[in-house]
């Protein structure tokens, strides 16, 4: 489901995130629970991997996770806004200094006019949140992968500009 | 991650969801999402999964999954009391009409005085909930996917058990 080269970035992830002090929280649609797989393959991981939701149903995404149901109405559930309410309230409701969200189309259909491949990847480490437009190819098999390994590689780069900046500002800390 | 088997397996459940009008939801410990993440393999799982939780910190199954705390405190994480109510949980939060709940030691420490291996599946299908202990042996890879195999069964043999009530006692649907 997952390549080596994926699982070697998980560990990196969770010791990145043992080494400066992050603790993690996911929130997942089309993944359906593979990126938090990913994450506790690693020994260890509950040192700094909270937990999350598999918000696959749209309504789980309002009722477990808190995305404004007026917004993923107007927005649906394939949407920037979607992916960082999603990495938002994972973060709030995990208690994790950075929350991941995960919402786009695995494919074989399209969905809300999306083609398969499109993903977006949504963040939150307590400043505004940020998305990535992520667009794949391939089967439903690679497309849930690609976006695992997206989301990981993406975790990476946060924890590391999250130390720098902790380290440039230590009053703000 | 996972064995041909025991995708094929999470085919079987898809289709026997489909084929019984049944959905389901999971609460994962020690899998991580992992069980979540088999079942969405299968295209059209969306039409019977509606999600769950990943509750990997000990806390979180209770203020994700609504695990009493008190039980928890005095039961522990892995404990058969726990599975049923993270599966009780998952079915209730996400309205599905069967919740699944795993909760274990992945190793490769023990955990709570439990040797790697130890596994507890619950399960809640609108009558008393259930459970299973179920031992495995063998390095944390695949311990995981032991007890992700153990659900899948144990929700195909319920499923088609409640398929069989429920056309013997049409009147008490």
């Amino acid at each position: 489901m997952l390549t080596e080269a994926t699982l070697e970035l998980a560990r990196t992830v969770v010791q990145q995130a043992v080494a400066t002090g992050q603790t993690l929280a996911t929130a997942e649609s089309l993944t359906g629970g593979l990126l938090g797989a990913a994450i506790t393959t690693v020994p260890g991981a509950s040192d700094v991997y909270r937990g999350g939701f598999i918000a696959y149903a749209t309504d789980l995404k309002a009722t477990l996770v808190g995305v404004d149901p007026e917004m993923l109405g107007h927005d649906g559930a394939v949407a920037a806004t979607t992916a960082e309410a999603l990495a938002q309230g994972a973060a709030f409701r995990c208690g994790a200094s950075l929350g991941l969200g995960l919402t786009g189309v695995a494919g074989p259909a399209e969905q809300e006019g999306h083609p398969a491949g499109t993903v977006f990847l949504g963040w939150y480490a307590g400043m505004a949140p940020g998305h990535r437009l992520v667009q794949l190819t391939g089967d439903r098999t690679t497309i849930r992968a690609g976006a695992v390994s997206a989301a990981l590689a993406t975790a990476l780069a946060l924890m590391k500009r999250l130390a720098e900046d902790s380290a440039r500002h230590p009053g703000r800390e």
